[in-house]
């Protein structure tokens, strides 16, 4: 049977279950609009924002600074990113800033998502391992109707992905072995991070998380326990 | 209006949402009739198990010990209370001391409580503020159908109610003012405690938590925000 022993499935969600560049391209336009820089690609300066996101959470995994909630890291990273866009962060007034700081709270998850968490539920405690901070993840989830049995991830964990914690703090809160738990991810990379502590992996690629022009985490870069173009699919292949 | 401003309905669970006296003691009959102790009241039981609780959590509190998931102290707890039932813990099989520990995993809710949460789910973020640590929580809602959005409380916060850390680290992850936060609770002295944090406060009495002769928290102590004789009633007052 596919991923016998499994009693928890924890998933990846920027990108794996939500849409976060059209999510946020989407409430940035109006704001670009406003400040002078209609003429800038939304999707662009999505791109742009989540790029600083792996450097602002290294500095927490190397030590440099202590856990900071994404949350803090994001609105850091919106600010620095502004002025690439010539709008001056200091003449935008803080709530308007705070605003498009939450477009994180409000992205769409992929079209399957939803239906496909409610039947991997039925057998599987599922959780987010995102790292999302708790009202991010609530806020989205509540939203969105994304029916997880709790919110997991780097703020319950103290640490970020791909940081062996991460997981193996996930595993100890469950109340699990690390073997009783896999990870769904669209990305390799985590995927990979999670084997190393002992999880089990399910690979559900999402061609276009970077747009159209997508080059990476098309395939599967190792022989992960499950792939599935979907949830739904994953379900299917979990016999729900 | 009630509660006006408020985003958020925490929860005491031990008491308030379930009855962990009745569930307890269903779970320690049989094992207290295999073990020699068939003439033992499971109720009784259940209470002298119960009753180390408090002083349990108190190493933690008084910092004697570090933070320790309430898995943990049940375990420890009730290996203390066998032999004032003439029960030696050593002569019992692992397995089936982690079973009976498992008993609080599996409490059922009061009547009222499924429906009503549901109801109040419809407006605010309702989660569990329990003493309880995250995989008890998570394996009750699901057996029981809680609909929580997340699973908050000690583990989460690394305090033990009534420590103040307890309900402002809770408020800090929901990124929410103390205010704009209330805590339902059976008992007054959690109340009393949360409304020292600036949580309002909403009292929903359970006169039979402690059984036919219970004695405590059958009244307000103090002016509580909101009193509602069950969560059914307690959605009325809310307007839902």
């Amino acid at each position: 049977m596919v991923l016998q022993g499994v009693r928890a499935l924890v998933f990846d969600v920027f990108g794996t279950v939500v849409d976060w560049r059209g999510g946020v391209a989407r409430d940035a336009a109006p704001f670009l609009a406003r400040h002078g820089a209609a003429d800038a690609d939304p999707a662009g300066f999505a791109d742009a924002w989540r790029r600083r996101y792996q450097p602002a959470m290294e500095a927490v995994r190397s030590g440099a600074r202590p856990f900071t909630r994404l949350d803090v890291l994001h609105r850091e990273n919106l600010e620095a990113v502004l002025p690439d866009f010539g709008i001056d962060p200091a003449g935008v007034p803080p709530a308007e800033l705070e605003a498009l700081n939450l477009a994180w709270h409000r992205l769409d998850p992929w079209p399957d998502a939803v239906a496909g968490l409610a039947r991997l539920r039925a057998r599987y405690v599922i959780a987010p391992l995102s790292n999302g901070n708790i009202a991010l993840m609530i806020d989205m989830a509540k939203r969105a109707g994304l029916p997880w049995d709790a919110i997991l991830g780097a703020e319950v964990a103290r640490a970020y992905k791909p940081a062996p914690e991460a997981y193996l703090r996930t595993a100890e809160v469950l109340a699990m072995r690390p073997e009783e738990i896999c990870l769904v991810a669209a990305h390799n990379d985590d995927l990979a991070a999670a084997r190393r502590c002992g999880l089990r992996t399910a690979f559900v690629p999402r061609p276009t998380e970077h747009g159209p022009g997508q080059a990476k985490d098309l395939s599967p870069a190792q022989d992960w326990d499950v792939v599935a173009e979907d949830f739904g699919t994953l379900a299917a292949r979990l016999g729900l």
